[in-house]
């Protein structure tokens, strides 16, 4: 999604004289309107994935059970302020250091983000990119989404302090860092490994974390039982539908603006291609979950439709450009299969996953990336596997060392009374329907 | 909303010899700038319109009953998705035929939608228009949310699959082939019809839609007993009101992205008039169904304000752009005061739908369409009727056969009993609310 | 927010024999993309402040009991329609008065808007500034806002009809009297007032219409009894939370949009920080009161922390684009921590306000108004002081006359009868959610 951003500042610098000369004139449109679309394209595309972090929470919340909604609630709209924060305060600068580093990310570890001076004239702007604030913004919202994606799959049993204090690592620093491999100029992007909106860097690596997660934590009291998955349904279908539909919207912004650039008839015209296919993708994993629940259960399955989409979206994130809408729609279809297969394999690993993130992110994050070399040249499957799998161990290696010092410390599951008793009342002391009669 | 897309294509080819010399230089924004605006337009006019996908799903889900909402959800994700692939397979190339065909839409049946390549040369671009990609994708929301207007009549009784093959023959054909007599150059625009963004395209037509199926499928049990008309209130009016707002909001991607240009000063401020008309016309429709529920009923009637605001908007879409804001006042008044009057019309006549989209969608949308002689200048009452009544008779007619064929073959009501005990478990085996007991 | 409208008509007009000679040829990009890029900040903004009248409602919805639901979502959306008739018939051309006039606001009382013509030409055109259309459609959003935090004060209790009644006083003249005073170029501007996007002239304004309110309805039956404070607990805190993510999403528009020019390098620059500042400032807001009321009560209270993060988001209002992040972040936690201070301290004086919004729009918009001068030059306390004060006074005396008068003629408070059983079945027999049974 990323070119090194410190190559784009050196290239900014080195225009700099010729701007400052054109300056004593007003600068043209032709010397900024790349620079204006482009940053409308951050900022639009931003607003579009902040929005996202509702369609988790909706989701989510629709998908625990009553008794826990209030506290899966919290924990979303805390998680992204945490990430807003962290990423402003370390992130950012974690994942894009400066160039004036001569290695990596070790440099700028406490360098806190800041933004352009107010009323930036053109000369110093970056005018073959963006403003960094636009940029800093839309950056911010991939971050999210990483620990949106965790909070799913551990519903229902987790303390909250703990959740927030892992977000606050995984924010701050373990996505940061993973991401810097790639989209700040690390060593996967001269590898030649190629993720352009993330199917690996940000929904696999969540998954990746939430299942450390789900391994510390275990499943849910009661919900595996003498070789038996017991299901324990979604109190607010309506939700989860409402929190597909802002994802998969959102999905344009995340995919759309990851193309960087909207200045030229041919960005524009990308981000036009990255669109369709990006639909295309999620109607199709939808309709191959419906067909499939159909076939393989006589029933359709809604829950599933809906992973079915957002597995289609998640699958066609690693390359939403270069394929045609023929390949959107079977690289999304085979992400909707995924999720039918793997939510059950799940559980019969008796890895308690509430929501279904990582068939979605992980797994479809997983397949999106490897199948980017069908249509994308001088990518590799190879480099393909090896991106994910140096991103993937990072990042379940160090979560689970995260989680561990966790659990031994503080603990980061309720108590069994609690779990049962749902963890509003006893984390919260606050119902999500306090009106609503259980049945 | 639509030229020929064909003329356009031809224009674009004209003026490329002298792209081709410019692109030896980098093309200038005053070449490239209206092509960067008006496929922005669509691109953000689109996410708009996808995201009335969502409104309607709320609508209704919230206006059935709760053991039908899980099966009303799946409803509107699946209609949406298949929507997205018929429309590429066959949809959008048998709605705006190529030059090379000598006679309208029975040419190019099977031609299968694809998009421009990769990183597109300025000299290759349709540069007085906009990006295939971003038009394809503007122009399926439209499709798809004709099929989106279908399932609100129709729910509560009918199965799942049926309807979902209708969906099939609705977004692959009957809608690409009347919206081409208007948008793909085809008699109705020859003749001098009027319809800006769709009132009859797509509202009327997926109202008549619905009506054939109403004919075909019959009322809800219990919904018309000795002459009387049977409530049956919705189970969830937060949600209804949420999917009126999502749909207000997606109505100014629906009309004003249908300007089909934002590169000059005329044209943007164009899609500003429509902005602020849009909304006058939804407000008005919505405050003349409060006023006229307090005078009429003595109470305001939430469900008729919602339909109101829906109405109003539907009426104003077949000229957004020519009324002044008074025009659109008043337009969108007489909208909100149809609904009124024609929901409890079709109730006597024992037409049930379910969510009154028949009124706000096909009444109001024959309104809309009549009124545009009054405001914009070389359109005629007669032509109005001729465009509203040839579209209403295809769909109808071809509806009503695809419904008999649907019913004489694998039926489309679900059994008595399912009925009863509602779609949700019948149909799915799955619950919206199943923590919620029933009053 | 707004330059005098006026000055910019003015300096339209000295231009256009300019214009007028170069429309020969066509205009340029460089002469027309500003305004261009202007219309679409107008427009984009506009309709994502739009989007906060549905978050509005969301958040009210949830925060009141089921039994008045209906009547909370029925005020919303009759609030935004008449918003968007008054602000045509009256408020627009009373806020920003025309160049004709000697003296301030009391010349074109009953002038009504009317928009550019359609297919404007670049020559007619205030290509220094943007489309009227786009214009008016971007100020009315935020002359509804102002009306949409008055209903959540008055919930639960207050007549349908009187509310609606003052909302058309307060949204044709209230608002649009007070904002003239700054935004339409009145004594407060001219004093060095400094309040970019509103924290006085729309949330504290609304807030302060909301005071007036509470002071003459009175709290509801049993709120306050043998000098202790009854929790009501709202009815469904997701919807509760859904409602504080579209407002956050709304006012990226809010304070994006208010920057009211996008078309140089400077002002594209400023909105991408405009975006990053009010989103670290929701999110330092959230922050704030997650660790005070788990500091403070032991438990973390969502409600505060929605209230929190919109008490951020307004906090920020008044000066969202001069701040540091660092300053957003501290600016933003202060707000969250008035909130949960606050909220207590208005029920130990029996000031009933149902959602909050007196501390979260009047309180916080104090404190964003007052700290304006940290980070903005030419700005001093004392006139910062002088211009909430200003308006405050007038809102809340207006307001209170208003009240009064609507109270001693129609009355404004439901029976005792009626607020015991609901006002859904008293004002409207109409149940939100007829089939869940009470707890």
């Amino acid at each position: 999604m990323k070119l090194n951003k410190s190559l784009l500042v050196g290239a900014g610098l080195a225009l700099m004289p010729t701007f400052a000369l054109a300056q004593d004139a007003a600068p043209t449109f032709d010397e900024i309107g790349p620079y204006l679309m482009t940053t409308l394209l951050f900022l639009v595309g931003g607003f579009l994935v902040f929005w996202m972090a509702a369609g988790f929470a909706m989701l989510e919340a629709g998908l625990v059970r009553s008794k826990n909604v209030t506290t899966q609630l919290t924990k979303n709209i805390a998680l992204f302020s945490i990430a807003s924060i962290m990423y402003w305060l370390v992130g950012f600068n974690l994942m894009y250091p400066g160039e004036w580093l001569v290695e990596g990310w070790l440099g700028p570890f406490f360098s806190i983000t800041s933004l352009e001076p107010v009323g930036l004239a053109a000369a110093d702007a970056s005018l073959d990119y963006a403003s960094v604030a636009s940029d800093f913004f839309f950056q911010l919202m991939f971050c999210a989404t990483t620990a949106s994606i965790v909070s799913g799959t551990l519903a229902e049993r987790i303390k909250l302090w703990p959740f927030l204090i892992f977000v606050v690592v995984l924010t701050g620093f373990i996505y940061p860092i993973e991401a810097s491999w790639q989209w700040g100029g690390g060593f996967l992007s001269e590898m030649g490994f190629s993720d352009f909106a993330g199917s690996t860097l940000v929904h696999a690596a969540g998954g990746f974390a939430a299942l450390a997660g789900a391994f510390v934590l275990g499943p849910r009291i009661g919900k595996y039982k003498d070789g038996k998955t017991i299901p324990m349904p979604g109190s607010n279908l309506t939700l989860a539908t409402l929190g597909t539909f802002i994802l998969w919207l959102g999905w344009f912004g995340f995919n759309g603006g990851s193309q960087l650039a909207a200045g030229t008839v041919g960005d524009i015209t990308d981000v036009g291609r990255i669109f369709a296919n990006t639909n295309m993708a999620a109607a199709a994993g939808a309709v191959a979950a419906l067909i499939l629940t159909q076939v393989m259960y006589k029933k359709v399955d809604l829950t599933m439709v809906l992973n079915g989409a957002l597995a289609g979206l998640v699958s066609i994130t690693a390359g939403p450009l270069d394929p045609s809408l023929f390949g959107a729609l079977w690289i999304g279809a085979v992400g909707g299969v995924i999720v039918v297969f793997v939510v059950p394999l799940l559980d019969s690993l008796k890895i308690d996953d509430v929501v279904g993130a990582i068939p979605v992110h992980l797994v479809a994050g997983f397949w999106g990336t490897m199948v980017v070399p069908v249509y994308t040249d001088g990518t590799s499957f190879v480099t393909q596997f090896i991106g994910f799998a140096a991103i993937g161990i990072f990042v379940f290696v160090v979560s689970l060392i995260v989680w561990i010092i966790l659990k031994s410390t503080m603990g980061i599951r309720v108590s069994e009374e609690a779990e049962i008793n749902g963890l509003d009342v006893s984390e919260l002391g606050m119902e999500a329907y306090p009106e609503f009669s259980k049945g």
